[in-house]
């Protein structure tokens, strides 16, 4: 090994760490440990008798192709389905030319990073926020200002006030970083006239917004809140990141980005650098899924299973957990937000816990700032619903432990 | 859209050119065009059928686990796998702790950037030398110091002067990049002595060697010669990268990386930045292949048939070309490389080329000094054997027309 390996890393490679979750998730896998932990979809969900049909067909009927290289920006009927799929919701200023296919989010994530991060750049982003973006804008140099949120989102005035002080500065941010519906980590969802007034704000100080929208379909109850690049009305400001991970499958690693196609074009050219095009074979696969009525029923009974489980653990939380503990109540996605008595810290919370044989993720490292200390993430999709409530009152007698040895 | 979009760009991307090899394949796509200008497989030595029973077992047996996330470092049955055949080839010391999976080569390209270059930090590569690499090394801003090749490779003497004087300087490149085996673009093989000389001056220097190996198992001819990892003895110094694309699918988008663990270690928070994990349903159909000892079968007759397409090519080019082109012998792989006379230009010669329906790469765009405008990379395994031939007599009759108008 050359003498100097660690100090002739890029100083990206230098600042990367392990991604706290996927590290924990190792930890949790033991199987008497009810996880919380993960952002994994339900093995449920996967439908595997139609995949096997599908399988079966595209490799009989277009499997020279699907071996093939693809074209970059992805399958041409794959970005058409996406593009009439938006069209069909009212965006109907969206054609195939504003998608291109990814290799699932956290590619897109990375290319936001690509394409507009220098070394020191700063951006937007809530507090808390999706730590798997965090990471990704790291990797480039990216320092994020946090923005608090409400429980309707990022707060507008603090949004306001921190870049016209920017501004006062010289300085403005690369980005706005949001996820408006049933936010990871918080299970918040932005109402229309919140994401209206972030999106004024963003065009009054020039600034791109980053609308990442992995849940949106996974709503259980409540209507559904006008996309900011619905809002936008396709005037470039908005860049909105897909995936089929949490509607469809998370093995085929695909997602898509829905932008300017100027925008588009600088994805396209990161992606020649990165991975030349996502694999065709799965993007033919889905497409298939889409052609014969499969992929709308599907998540339609995602949608059905996993209101199931949140509401499961919603009631669960109400019958267990002690005084001082509350919780965001989301209408739709995977995740929610817990919250214990401030001075009192989760990580201490996660030992005893894991003795008791359930885990989850420390809300503090979705805080850029550091916060959170006494804030948890909860999953509830992965987990059965009756697993859902054992560990939920597991976690309830680990808090009142917690209590216990603070005197409380 | 954002007033001041193309300035807030990264540099990073503000450097991105799309490829000029995908570009021109789109406009090579015209069905009366022989093409030799990309470098996709014969969709012949796409095993479907197998394919289809594969798929379809692996969905029976195992198909919740391959539509959900998988690890990071790849699914630990294809590692394994991967580490017996070094082994199987004499290399002892390798297990599957050397081992992470990648989506494709070009994924590890960008690695090698990501986890490496910072901007304006040199490294050293083949003149010429695979325009990919140069687009993933460029994008981290990377500066190529490229090292003319001979018929056995990288130059080593001119390699260590090269070395000399940056050490002089006080510079330190960060690795050199090269491809022994049928080299793209220009189908050359280091002998194993040449590898040595090359090893022995990386260590002199204390410099990583980065041995990218697409083809090596497409030989078909001659005796495979030790790869620079094996020499290295799995001290580190090497890292190699290896792709599915060619042996395989490149549909599937898959590829791995044997290095140090220490490497590999920085090769996984990479990933985990930009795209989690490769699909574990690709994954798991590709260990499948091997399992059933479909595999290797496969790889020989791909082997059979490219030999066959090479041959024909070589023939034509001795029957139907001018005096004054040269063409190098590659002993396997998909890619030679032609050399018109010193003074004539490839560009002029490829509007002529496409209007007599056969297209080439302009070798220029490989030479990272912009040398080689007399030369140009010819891919033979994706058109037939028939019109590898008749490919080659257009070609010769377009550079004859090139002598003409220059009055040779």
């Amino acid at each position: 090994m050359v003498s100097d390996y660690k100090e002739i890393l890029s100083d990206s490679a230098k600042g990367m760490k392990r991604s706290a979750i996927r590290e924990l998730l190792k930890l949790t896998q033991k199987p008497e440990i009810i996880s919380f932990a993960g952002g994994l979809p339900d093995k449920k969900s996967f439908p595997l008798e139609q995949l096997q049909e599908i399988c079966a067909e595209v490799i009989a009927t277009d499997g020279a192709a699907a071996c093939q290289y693809g074209s970059t920006e992805g399958v041409p009927e794959l970005r058409e389905i996406l593009a009439q799929r938006y069209r069909d919701q009212g965006l109907s200023f969206v054609t195939s030319e504003n998608i291109t296919i990814v290799t699932a989010s956290q590619q897109s994530l990375d290319f936001i990073g690509k394409v507009f991060l220098n070394r020191g750049d700063k951006y937007i982003c809530e507090l808390p926020s999706y730590l798997g973006a965090l990471g990704a804008f790291n990797s480039y140099g990216g320092v994020p200002v946090g923005i608090p949120q409400d429980e309707k989102g990022m707060n507008p005035e603090i949004l306001e006030s921190k870049l016209a002080e920017l501004k006062a500065n010289g300085e403005k941010p690369k980005f706005i970083y949001v996820i408006p519906d049933f936010q990871n980590p918080a299970g918040t969802t932005m109402p229309e006239e919140r994401r209206v007034e972030i999106l004024a704000i963003a065009k009054k100080y020039d600034i791109l917004v980053v609308e990442d929208s992995p849940y949106r379909e996974l709503r259980f109850t409540g209507k559904p809140q006008r996309m900011l690049y619905d809002l936008d009305g396709g005037e470039g400001n908005v860049i909105t990141l897909g995936t089929f991970s949490k509607i469809f499958m998370p093995g085929f690693r695909m997602g898509w980005v829905l932008a300017h196609p100027m925008v588009i074009d600088n994805f396209v050219k990161a992606k020649q650098n990165t991975d030349l095009c996502t694999s065709a074979f799965l993007q033919k696969i889905t497409v298939k899924f889409f052609q014969k009525n499969y992929f709308e029923a599907n998540v339609q009974k995602i949608v059905d299973l996993y209101r199931g489980k949140l509401n499961a653990m919603i009631g669960a939380f109400e019958k267990y957990m002690p005084e001082g503990v509350t919780w965001t109540h989301p209408e739709g996605g995977l995740f929610l937000f817990l919250t214990i008595p401030e001075g009192l810290d989760c990580e201490e919370l996660f030992s005893i816990a894991i003795e008791k044989n359930v885990a989850f993720v420390l809300g503090t490292v979705f805080f850029c700032n550091g916060e959170g200390k006494n804030t948890m993430r909860i999953n509830f999709s992965y987990m059965s619903e009756e697993e859902n409530i054992e560990g939920v009152r597991r976690l309830a007698d680990s808090i009142r432990e917690l209590y216990k040895r603070h005197g409380r």
